[in-house]
This record gives structure tokens, C-alpha cells and sequence, in this order.
């Protein structure tokens, strides 16, 4: 069957959030006396998100924006490395930069590719606001956006990746999820779409993110470009 | 409070449903033989519009997305003008005419200067394989879908206006509903939002649209480049 639509995976697969996090923490924080590895700063933060949204996906919690956890977890993370003296007006500049991280060099370029032969929108666990303004800022055209809170749970629950095929008006085997990360391609290819890995092998820092996919998947590419070029030869 | 995004509707003030439809269902019906006013033709299946969206609004009837009430619709029209011999391939590509209605004149421009200041979503009783539909026949760049779907309600309930500005991450004081309908605006401000109308005269036929609103509104423009003048003015 055609592939008719694509979606994306955006935090590591079209955005660089480690270095940009890095970068708007030093710039928001050092000025208040902290300095640490900047990057293992970034770590830190990203490691409480799987657990803020185990406690939606299992039902613990309500469905809440995204927003709502890192800031949550931001908390979290202020706290274990004894920064409790950061301000909450800070707090919430340093939690918005979620908005406007810096995409890997060939996103534009590429979603203004794939975008000439496919539907394209993310499929993120962020919130709609935060994929309007991450696209403002880094200039891409999405057709929609789908995702999470248009499916009230995060991924890797089957209904993310179905509701956002369907919202486009797609059957799940029309639509392709694009993501660097190997778990978020097995669901999607378990609640029945096709998936393409993209290599991001500096994610989490040179040489920590993913270079081959670890589960089958239907394209794998070493970027958007690629990936462009693999579709349009079929 | 200064206005951070403008929501639409689409039917009637984005798009020239009547003219589309009458020539879409002309091509699609005249070679089975049927000839009539096609205008006509067009008035009595929109007529079927509110009374079929009410179902919903009233709690008659779950949710469903606008096709599914469009095709309900068209068999009631057929029934009702006799053509009941029209088959059901016909049926449902007349159906899916609505994915793709011809824009006014000086939309596709009107869209890109407001884009210039403010973030734009449809808030259309349409769906969003709908609106991404129309956007791509007529090359409008949107932020975001909102509307019916998201709301899971149809215009003009509260929800559907309150519900789209949120999800853009705005309060509705800071979102401006754009229509060519008095009684769109009228609900848009009930709902907390700021309200600009757009002069569509010809809407239902030459001189047949509104051209004045009927309601208070924040704005009165006699199209989208008038509406930009007034914006970019403030």
C-alpha cells in the first residue's frame, strides 16, 4: 500500500534538544553563580521524562501538555542538584526553551522534500503549542499537527500512532513514523504503520544516539535527505 | 491584550463552497442525465448543514467528523430530488468535493501577511483531513487544525472556540475568530475571543452573502488584505 503520510518523531529526530538545553541552560543559569557540564545537565532533565509520562500512560495521572512535566521534572532536577535558589521566573524562561530548540542542519531542507509527495505532521509527545512554535522557529510546513494531546496519551501507546494516522485520514499501513529511536519505531510498527529510522548519532552527546535502528523497520536513513531520496525512487 | 493568533472559518469565509460544489456536482451528475440549477443544488445540500451538526450539538448523536454528516446529507438531498439513481461511487466522490473548494480571490495572500504577526489555524466545523485537504488545494500555510474535531463539538459551541485557542497555547482574549458569519462571531465572543468579520457578499449567490456584520466585532474588513491593513496598522 502508498505511503501517503508521514510523521515524526521530534525531540532527537528532527530537533538537537541535548545541545540546545545545554546552550539555554548556561545562558539562564550561570549568570545565578551554577556552573556544571552543561550536557549532563540537559541528561539529567531528559532523564525524568519516560518516568513523568509512565505515570499518564498507566493511568496514575491524568492527561496533562507536556509543558506541564518538564516543568515538573525541571523541579525535580533543581532539587537533586541542590539549585533550589533558581527563581520560578527563571524556571519557567529555562522551561520554555522546550520551544524553540535548534533542528539537526538538514530538516528544512528534507520535510520540504518528503512534503512534495506525502502529508506530513508530528507525532510527538509534545503538545500542540510547543510543535507550532519548535516549527515557527525552525521554519517547517506541517499539514498538522497530531500527536499526543490530540490522542490524550503519550507515546509509545498504540492510540498516539493510529489517532494521528487517523486525524490525517489515513489507514495506519498508509502511514510511515520517522523517528531516530528504535523503541518508538517498534510500537508504531506494532499498532500497524510502516517506520523509517533516522540516524542521530549524536543525540545524547558524539557518538551516544542511535546509528542502526534495533528493530526491522521499513526504511532506514542516515537523514531526511535520504531518506527523500529513498522514497522518490520508489 | 495584545491578539497572538487568528482562527478561521473556513466555508463561506476561506472558500467559495457554492460555486465549487454546484460545478463539481455538474460535472459528476449532468452525465447521468440530471440537469437543474446547480447553485440550487448546492443551497439545499448546505441546507441540511445545521440541522444535521444540531444531532451533535444537542447530544442526540456522538461525534463524528463532517464527511460523515456531509454523506448523510447527500442522501437525504437525492432522496428529496428523486435522483436516487445516482450510485454510491458517485455518491461518495461528490461527497469528498468539499476536500477541495476553490478559495476567494485574495486569500491565499490575505493568509501570508497575517502569518507574518500572528499564528493561524482553521476553526472550521470541518475535520482535519478536511482542512489539511483544502490547505493543500489551496496553498495555505497553517500553524495548526484546531476547530470541531479537536473540540469534538461543532461551532458554535463554546468548547470549539475555547478549545482551538488553547491548544495554540493562548488565552481566548488573545485570539481573534475570523468569519464572514454574524452569528460565528456572536458565539466567538460570547466565548471570550476578539471577532473580525470579512465582508463574503456573494457567499449564497451575487449579493446573497453578508456583508456587514450583524453582531459587534472587534474588526470589519472587506477581505483579508483589508483585515492585514487594519492589523498591521495597530
Amino acid at each position: 500500500m502508498t505511503i501517503r503520510a508521514l510523521i515524526f518523531d521530534v525531540f532527537g529526530t528532527l530537533v538537537d534538544w541535548r545541545s540546545s538545553i545545554a546552550q539555554d541552560a548556561k545562558t539562564l543559569l550561570s549568570p545565578l553563580g551554577i556552573n556544571t557540564d552543561w550536557g549532563a545537565f540537559a541528561d539529567a532533565w531528559r532523564a525524568q521524562y519516560q518516568p513523568a509520562m509512565e505515570k499518564i500512560r498507566s493511568g496514575q495521572r491524568g492527561f496533562c501538555k507536556l509543558d506541564e512535566l518538564h516543568r515538573d521534572n525541571l523541579d525535580t532536577v533543581l532539587t537533586q542538584l541542590g539549585w533550589q535558589h533558581v527563581d520560578v521566573s527563571t524556571r519557567e524562561t529555562l522551561n520554555h526553551c522546550w520551544h524553540h530548540l535548534d533542528q539537526w542542519a538538514e530538516v528544512k531542507q528534507g520535510l520540504s522534500l518528503l512534503r512534495q509527495t506525502c502529508i506530513l505532521a508530528p507525532c510527538s509527545n509534545g503538545h500542540i503549542a510547543l510543535m507550532v512554535n519548535l516549527a515557527r522557529h525552525n521554519h517547517w510546513h506541517w499539514d498538522a499537527i497530531t500527536g499526543a494531546e490530540i490522542a490524550r496519551d503519550y507515546k509509545p501507546q498504540a492510540i498516539v500512532y493510529q489517532a494521528s494516522a487517523t486525524a490525517l485520514g489515513f489507514l495506519p499501513e498508509e502511514t510511515m513514523m520517522v523517528a531516530a529511536h528504535s523503541d518508538d519505531l517498534k510500537a508504531a510498527a506494532r499498532a500497524g504503520l510502516k517506520t523509517a529510522f533516522i540516524a542521530r548519532p549524536d543525540e545524547h552527546g558524539p557518538g551516544l544516539g542511535e546509528s542502526v535502528s534495533s528493530t526491522p523497520v521499513d526504511y532506514s536513513a542516515k537523514d531526511l535527505l535520504d531518506l527523500a531520496k529513498q522514497l522518490g525512487g520508489k
